[in-house]
């Protein structure tokens, strides 16, 4: 009997047959031929630069006439010094497709009314599992929503020599919070340094500091105010650090993490409806009893796989609306974490998420861009004092998507739609 | 003194602020104005059914001119049947700026050469970054990179009366593993069932159903053959299932978990590079040993703050990349999780990724989308047998932004680097 | 306002007045006093030995002649040497007081009957809660249970230059499994290696190596019977290995793991009974619907804290039955991880547990000691044969200890019965 | 290929086997014979009490003579009185040998001077590892510790009808903190409600609620309190709770957690020494630079295995100090996180432990048995004032295992020492 995993067999398998026709070794060990020419960065970004970049490219053999005009179009060229305030070495545009879903009725602390959510996705099936979903909580009555909780995380770090040292720094800070609190908030007009955690192992001490952001996701914004607490704390700290960095690994930025799911980083949002059994068969064609047994069976493997948290897919609707509405994608990684409930009530289906790393703005970063500006437009939630608004639609959003795919995968439709909508692929 | 949190008070405050002009129990319990009008779907995705959409969002008042030109300009709309594919209810696309990075020597057992990789993203400095870590790596002799693993989960559970009959399904399961694999492969060309894993609670059986998908990420692939597979137990099982379902919430489907960083979900990549101290000091003005003593801290603010893995921002590299060639940005939930390292060697230091659930295609998807089709070609990417390379540059793009901000971190360049490139916003 | 949290204000608090009188930076940065004198080693463990250790304790004032005859009564110095296999340094013993529940029904695999159960703990209301739970349960027909899994693992790691030499090795590993599983298995009768799976990062490989260990817990049986393997490989292998150790952290070896969790260490025990609502409220006097309104909180918490998988209080029953019958009670950290479930059925509630590192011998170890001996010769699972009845057994009073929380919480006694029970105290 | 693990190939393969001779099918659906007859409790635990139990075990088959006299032996039976306050159905006590190592210096904010520590196991060779490493660290200057967090956690939560009413009700705990700790204290002289945190999910608050507790552990102490306080909330609430239950299964009681290696539950205590390079290879004949060769691989085992925090194996030193000296055996399992740490210095290693949950008193629970009180004493650590000096022993005696562990596994004497050292059994 083969001790090792059938999948472990089967990639060196794969890889035994290719071995007769490829020598690995020269392969991984290296590659002498000299140095590839370095790529010359352009000091400003404009339609020259990015004609430069392209020349470059051809030369190479990397690029020809119709993979640079799907690029760099005519739009992407004019507009090239907008798009250069967000990017480096730009060479154009990538276009994503957007689908629109709503009305979707949002009763929120911040948001309130009928909102059509454009999201931007290349994958089939998304959006019109996440319009189904949208229609059903609106005809229940719509999504309550509140943003309860906010504090955008930066975490920076001061290596002592010894635990003592280390202790008295900690003693300093907590008699110089608002020193501190001053200096951070020197930087920047919006943003509110709120509170302050050391964290201490020997003779290290991170301090988680969260700030309030206005309408801005505002990780750029703790970055600098942080800076400026820190270059505060250096200049006056009674006993001197070994070491001292802006972040250290801890605040969850761009990664999920326990304590992004437990103490949130940007916006918490909790949004929930409940929905008629009648409902739920119309709309979705579902059996509200199956997707209670599929609730059981999915909390189960949530937390048997490890998640962070249980839910079945905000991935899809945080990428989409971030994509959209120009935040920062990456930030999927961090926001996709929470707690997705279901819980039967009189003759109907209670459903509720709760998400506690929302990092959307309605003001910065990416949604300043040309589209991304007009998808923002259509929503009602363009520019200042919007942002918290934005959060909890994003979080309606996630509520519908997992509804839609609970009845999809209770109902046995999931596969279904998808072989359906992405049958011309 | 009070006994709260200073962030719980802080959020406290400001809605008793605004409790005095809002009255939350009228947002929060309903709207009881009529349900909005529905959003009529369209049959068919071309100019029409665009113009469609936009009707209604200018009747409601969501949208002007100004903002459907920007949505659905010429490009949009002439391809509405290309975009159609890949969503539903479709209104134009989103522009996201892409930058260039390269040459990035890549010695792979897949990917070998220098590799310019366009990284779409909104957020500056955030190109410029990763171009530098490109630069530095190449010049030390390139990136390492190997897929080690490959196979992406599907995980159909079969909820049954008692232990008993479930322990009877395993036993099955076990006599009939031919049969499913026979089953599930029916479906497919590319896609090979290569090992399945039952885990038992009581009377429900997960099935870890792991499957190699040629060159596509596959996630519709695996859908479609477990779903066959499914369809083949349930005619065939000795004992009647209660419930079955496609997906239990147990593969790690668009959200991070630990079975993902554990087993790996899509393809497993490891990548490496030992960087010569002068180098890392010429290219990224960084101190060697204040990398390293930041690594110890950065190292225990990973594991403390309860990331899955220990890394810094692999979501960064993995969005740009995701969206500028076509793949799944929701994908970066459960892509962004691993283990960087860095140790010091001979006048070096080793750095090294571990990525163990990159989900990308060199075919299938978003990859055929025009312009992401076209990024793509630029990394002579493109197209069937591809992806392995694909997921190692991927790997190897990952592997420079982590030496970049580790650097940048260390040395204290990090914020004047965003608030320099950042500066127009 | 205060930025800091109120805990860590309230700490800084008390020790600035603490400062008053103390020299905290005497304290801390060391003591200049000469070494005191080291302890004398013995070579043997007797009566004897034990005079020495104690006559040295009564030099430094350590202890007197009540405190010697509570620790070294006759008895445990007449079994000195008896103890002296089992631990070094030996004194005495301490003694912890044991209660008895049951009859406990088990319909298991391998435990099938009606025992009583030995619960050694210093924890008022622990014994009469698990008493409770058994009672209902085997009024209920029994707890049915099975093993389902076994495994103890031991996880050494091999070092290399680079990753070309580590796949090079796996490969090696590929095909030698058989005189890997031969080399491990020289060294015990009873140790089976059923499992190798290598786990790769760049140039490290971890081999997780699953024994089977008959009637032992296993895990010195593993350690040694790994280390035969890892000397056969290190001579036999064809690349040299820079470093290899014996256990590289991986197993989850007397710590909870995510590892542990998903694919076990020890045996995999799964346990259930259905309770009719009548019963519950006779026996616990508890309301079965106020029961599940406590799950669905209950599973909120477990899943929110972080908990690695989702229960109550199993570290509980764990410790009363292996402390009681000589298992290792460090254990009680990996084992205390699984998932418990509650389900509404006809007219009653499907309670489960699913403890994945159960790790309990019948022989070997402390079930050999004197009053051990006699508490396994209790439940009749004393001796060859019993490892896996004990599992059962382990994991049914288990179960008993959630079903009593639950409904204790619930109904809102749980703080009485505490305080009741503690009242002498 | 067989596509199933080999783990559960062969575990299918014993069943199949056993199969054969045992009717699965009667041994787990139930057993009809009638019920065995209860166990009669006693009202009173003594003398005859326990006779009582004893005569029912002999009765029914279950003891003997030589059972009886190794659990009730005469000590055991004169004391029936006094072990009858810490349980319940009490039938003597079970004996479990303890070693001695010190003098461990340790340097303390509370702890300060020469200690010898008493060692409860029955793991051969455990005494022998942690001896080695006191003595090491005590020649190096002895280990620096610190308590520098404490807080024992009870998270009551309560279920609203609404978000609405959830989010009045955060608001009107925020206004009546002072209310609530009085509360809370009215039942205890030691106890102080030291924060309150709350966390809201749509309609269900935790309340974090975190106690400073004395020299107590202070598990019942904080239900007791908690309780108090629950009950001032429902008397005086404004909107009415639907539910509410004295411990939602958030605080980490019994359980590793995130929420307890982040926050702490008990005391977290932080230690460490720096040990030169020739102490270490005079005392555990080991190399530093292999040492630090295998921290980097042990640091990637304990991340990728998905433990909570890194380090070898707290558990054994924890399991050993509890069991001694009377602390709850069950709290290893929450104890048994932090991080471990290993740092080159100038020709020497840093070393350090940081462990938040540790749970131990000097008085109250088990510590006032005969055989721990006496303990306790040789520590110099009974009754009042010594729990944080306890502590931080405690702390102390863990960083000699992890010192030793690393050495032993570093140096290859890892397996040896465990084969010599239980040769007897």
């Amino acid at each position: 009997m083969n001790l090792l995993p059938a999948n472990v067999r089967a990639m060196l398998e794969s890889l035994r047959e290719r071995a007769i026709s490829t020598d690995f070794a020269a392969r991984l060990l290296g590659n002498t031929t000299p140095p590839a020419r370095r790529l010359r960065p352009r000091q400003t970004t404009d339609a020259e630069s990015v004609a430069g970049f392209w020349a470059r490219l051809r030369e190479d053999g990397c690029a020809d006439d119709a993979v640079q005009a799907e690029l760099a179009d005519a739009a992407a060229i004019e507009r090239a010094e907008v798009y250069g305030a967000n990017i480096e070495n730009y060479i154009g545009t990538v276009k994503i497709p957007v689908g629109l879903i709503g009305p979707l009725r949002v009763n929120g602390l911040n948001a309130a009314g009928d909102y059509f959510v454009p999201m931007a996705t290349s994958e089939a099936a998304l959006v019109a599992s996440y319009g189904r979903g949208a229609e059903l909580v609106s005809a229940a009555g719509g999504v309550t929503a509140a943003v309860v909780q906010e504090g955008v995380l930066r975490t920076p770090a001061f290596v002592f020599d010894n635990m003592l040292t280390c202790g008295l720094f900690v003693n300093w800070v907590a008699d110089n919070t608002d020193a501190l609190k001053a200096a951070a908030e020197t930087t920047t007009r919006y943003g509110k340094l709120i509170s302050i955690e050391p964290f201490m192992d020997v003779n290290v001490v991170f301090l988680l500091c969260r700030y309030s952001t206005g309408d801005a996701a505002g990780q750029n914004m703790v970055t600098v105010a942080t800076e400026a607490m820190c270059r505060y704390i250096v200049e006056n700290m009674p006993v001197p650090a070994v070491h001292w960095f802006i972040e250290a690994n801890f605040s969850g930025d761009k990664k999920a993490s326990y304590l992004g799911l437990q103490t949130g980083r940007g916006r918490k949002v909790t949004a929930s409806v409940t929905v008629p059994y009648d409902l739920l068969r119309k709309y979705l064609r579902a059996d509200p009893q199956k997707m209670l047994a599929y609730g059981q069976v999915a909390g189960l493997g949530a937390v048997l796989s490890g998640q962070l948290g249980a839910q079945a897919h905000y991935a899809n609707g945080l990428a989409a609306v971030y994509l959209a509405t120009g935040q920062d994608a990456a930030c999927v990684s961090e926001s996709a974490v929470g707690f997705t409930r279901m819980e039967p009530r009189d003759n109907a289906l209670f459903f509720s998420v709760t998400m506690p790393n929302i990092l959307v703005g309605s003001v910065g970063g990416g949604t300043g861009l040309p589209s991304q500006s007009a998808a923002l437009s259509i929503m009602g939630l363009k520019g200042a004092g919007k942002a918290a608004a934005l959060a909890e639609v994003t979080a309606a959003v996630c509520l519908c998507g997992e509804i839609s795919i609970i009845a999809a995968i209770a109902s046995g439709h999931f596969t279904r739609a998808h072989q359906k909508l992405a049958r011309f692929r």
